[in-house]
């Protein structure tokens, strides 16, 4: 009970800073005694911070200003992507305080030699958010690959990297600081949700890096399916006598709408594994060239198909296009709402229920650094008094 | 918190009978004055009957057997078919009691005629009912159409009868008795999931009657999407450029795997709308009558498709097949379990994770039935005390 009064005050505060102690009881209906031994809780966990005093222009007394603390308890994400490493330390307030990416071609590469490197940044931005006032609570790592509803931090399968069966834990230099992964499509849903004011309750949150992925939030909360595969949005079959697929079937999503279809129809194959394509492809969209326009109408027409398929059965508020899809959302879009309008015939469908990700590829990275911070604001007992 | 123990005592009972009181304040862990209470308190609702004395062979004071009652409160389900109506009477113990059907030809009726059949039918029912000693505590109707997420008791569509936005209580003779309306495949699916020991927790429930439905129980709960039109898998698109289908899509599951596409696939399109087909096509298939058998093949074959979307994107424990599809099994099953094997490669997939529903048409009645059951199973105080 008290865990849940701290986590309703601390929540308040979040939403509603500047706040005084009176207005915190006001807000959330306990004595203002309640509010206080809370508050000074809050404050010893370090959760809180409160001011000399707040200029509110209100009557009556002036009340010292309650805020989330920019210092203290932090969460770490970490980030492997097939290109890049990443690193990000979120503050309580779900302010990124540290950013780091640097490019890395981790595809085929043994996964300790790429978990030791993760290590090595994940060493490098705590250090800098030690040097901030910031104290990491919580290792989250966004990996392109799934990890099954079991204890154990186990990533079963990241093809784009070659990864199979990899607990990583078994790489980690250091026992303290082991990570637990998560899949980029699942933490990137999660961040947009975290991030949007109003966002839908129930959404299809759809994401490219090399592969396409997808992440159910389903009345707001992640759903992971039964195992841990929910959301392969990849391999839906599009085209059922389409192109093979890696994967063992045919007409696979990904054979249109992967990063590699769209680089080859786009006639830009040679780019495919070299740096981060996706600039380009916006600069040639940009300019009008005409393969280009039609690879991303291709996949846009095809991503339609999977995401009628996705409507039909979920339901969904709404849809988004994060990681990669979101920086090629102008062109992207129209072909994807023209099919989902002449395919979900048999329920309303707004257009603007398709929309492109705020968040974009830092969704995965962001996503990561704050399931420490939603955790903690959930219940605050996590943390240490002092 | 009396109301949840109150439900607690009732489900062991209803899972163990007979049990003394004694017996159940042990599976329950609450004390044996406090279950006797609460066992008081049901007594009086009417949803436990208490017996002269157990034989149960046991050492110690021989405690009187508790049973949950086959008198008394019951759920009333009725179901509007396109060709018929039903209705039925379930006791508190899940049994049903009542059971009426009635073949009528309602696609094209105006709704006000077909509703009143059914508070006829219900009235009949209840009679039926009652000389066997059981009190209606709640009225469910199931339809083959979208009923949203909202109150008011609105059938929004149905297009197989032909109905759009009826109010079901616009209709309804007697304003004590409406019905609530609900989605035949939600209820079959709830009716597969209360029935069948040791149910996957998470899985789709598809259904085929006039058209082709299905429906998502996520975690134990029926999850019915955001505005009340999840699992309308029958216009998922199988092949995107194949047949025109009635929604204004193209190449929808329906055109392959409904009623109507499977008739007319297997030259017995002039059976359509005369009475019921379903055993017709089991018996050609039987008979090996090769159009029959290629019908349902490429009906199965659509389905694979269709499920291979539903499983990559909620990663379901089970898939069941419903209504007539259960009656159809031994054809559809093969070729869909060979397209899931096919299409299915990103997860762990085992062919006996697709099963034919144990209900088969009988599901969706007598789900409607069941669910006052559960109401009542859930809180007991939904009933009057005597």
């Amino acid at each position: 009970m008290r865990r849940q009064n701290l986590s309703v005050v601390l929540g308040a505060v979040a939403a509603h800073a500047p706040l005084s102690r009176a207005d915190v009881a006001g807000r959330v209906g306990l004595t203002r005694a309640a509010v206080s031994s809370l508050v000074d809780e809050l404050i010893g966990r370090g959760t809180l911070t409160e001011a000399a005093a707040t200029a509110s222009g209100r009557v009556g007394r002036p009340g010292r200003a309650l805020a989330v603390s920019g210092e203290g308890p932090a969460g770490l994400g970490l980030e492997i992507g097939v290109t890049h490493l990443g690193a990000c330390v979120a503050d309580l307030r779900g302010e990124p305080r540290v950013w780091r990416l640097v490019e890395r071609a981790n595809a085929g590469r043994p996964a300790g030699q790429v978990l030791a490197e993760a290590a090595a940044l994940a060493a490098e931005a705590e250090a800098e958010a030690t040097a901030l006032g910031l104290r990491v609570r919580g290792r989250v790592l966004a990996v392109p690959g799934v990890v099954p509803n079991e204890p154990g931090g186990v990533v079963e399968r990241a093809p784009n990297l070659g990864w199979q069966g990899v607990r990583v834990a078994d790489h980690w230099p250091d026992p303290d600081t082991v990570p637990e992964p998560e899949n980029e499509a699942n933490l990137g849903a999660l961040a947009e949700y975290w991030n949007v004011e109003r966002a839908a309750e129930t959404f299809v949150h759809v994401s490219a890096g090399a592969g396409v992925g997808a992440a159910l939030v389903i009345e707001g909360r992640l759903f992971r399916g039964a195992r841990g595969f929910a959301g392969e949005l990849g391999h839906i079959p599009v085209h059922p006598d389409g192109p093979a697929c890696a994967c063992g079937a045919r007409g696979c999503l990904e054979q249109y709408a992967g990063e590699a279809a769209v680089l080859r129809e786009a006639g830009l194959a040679q780019h495919g594994g070299q740096g981060d394509p996706v600039p380009l492809l916006a600069e040639r969209a940009g300019a009008g060239h005409p393969p280009t326009l039609a690879a991303l109408d291709r996949a846009g027409r095809a991503l339609g198909l999977a995401l009628t398929s996705a409507v039909d059965l979920v339901d969904p508020d709404g849809l988004v296009l994060g990681g990669a899809y979101a920086e090629l959302a102008d062109w992207l879009l129209p072909s994807v709402r023209a099919e989902l309008a002449d395919r979900v015939t048999v329920r309303p469908w707004a257009p603007e229920a398709l929309r492109p990700s705020a968040q974009g590829r830092r969704g995965p990275l962001l996503g990561a650094a704050l399931t420490t911070v939603r955790r903690i604001m959930a219940d605050p007992t996590l943390l240490p008094a002092c």
